[in-house]
């Protein structure tokens, strides 16, 4: 598939079949993961597949525990309505961990210390990407206690759980969320 | 161009031939960047196209201060001998701002708050592969003083400039720098 088209037409995915996703299209989107640009190439990502039902159950119910202390705290509606059983219904879930201790020379900069945390969403998108070429849905999941995630997971506490990749056969086909044009967010300096 | 093997054989670029880009190219870039996930579809983006060569100048000069500034506080010596020219030689740049404003609920987490920089770096993995399918080379660089590129660019205080890509022909062709093999870091909980 054209990359276009790919970056363009890749949405979200809430509801997964149970379809099991193939070893190989696994490592086929990891590989995609590690070829991302990092600061110095530094490469500050691991990945732990998630397959085993119980700690996807897991998962799961911690994540409605923490949607509570988020409504709670923002009193946001969607926060209350927003339902997060693609945790469990997902075949798999990759976990994206960050090193806060690869990132680059931006330690020394204001705002700084961060482009570890870049370039493991860089190597998230690819992983959305080459999901969506292989005909698998993806959802990209932030909503997570971290220190819920490290006590789960066995994570180092100065390592950074980022993101929670659902990933599986899409249940239902559904059209991406619309987009500002570009004209909107761009300007030129000529 | 296969999406895996864009991202595969997508390389930073640190020569840039003159040629002007084309502004279709531009275009093409900028979309595949606002096509990127972003939580709560939020669109934390604005971009900046630099083609004058009197700014790009001034980026090039500022960030040759910020280089000796890093160089002092990391001791480190490849900051020291990193050449940025490609700041003044590279045909375009184009300038990714962030609104924090519009980061999602993870702003109530633990080490929350930075959704919007992942939306950003998404964005920007995009406009890598989008401009190495059209045969252009990038540099993602972020060893900027924010302040300074806030007052080259009129950014209001609250967004943040997080990056500067550059884009351009190639001048050279060079492989990419190695990567760790998936396998050692990744683990499977089955």
């Amino acid at each position: 598939m054209d990359i276009f088209t790919t970056i363009k037409e890749r949405r979200s995915c809430r509801k997964f079949l149970s379809d099991p996703v193939s070893e190989d299209a696994i490592e086929k989107i990891l590989n995609a993961a590690v070829w991302a640009p990092s600061a110095a190439n530094n490469q500050p990502w691991e990945f732990i597949v998630v397959t085993n039902n119980d700690i996807k159950k897991n998962i799961f119910s911690e994540s409605e525990k923490c949607k509570k202390v988020l409504y709670e705290k923002s009193g946001w509606k969607w926060v209350d309505r927003y339902q997060v059983g693609f945790l469990e219904e997902a075949p798999v879930i990759i976990v994206v961990i960050g090193d806060p201790k690869k990132t680059g020379a931006d330690m020394f900069l204001e705002g700084g210390g961060l482009a570890y945390q870049h370039a493991c969403a860089a190597a998230t998108q690819n992983m959305l990407l080459a999901a969506y070429a292989l005909g698998l849905g993806t959802l990209w999941f932030t909503l997570f206690d971290k220190a819920t995630m490290r006590k789960i997971f066995s994570i180092d506490a100065e390592k950074e759980p980022l993101a929670l990749i659902c990933l599986g056969k899409p249940a239902t086909a559904f059209n991406p969320p619309p987009r500002k044009d570009v004209k909107e967010v761009t300007v030129y300096l000529r």
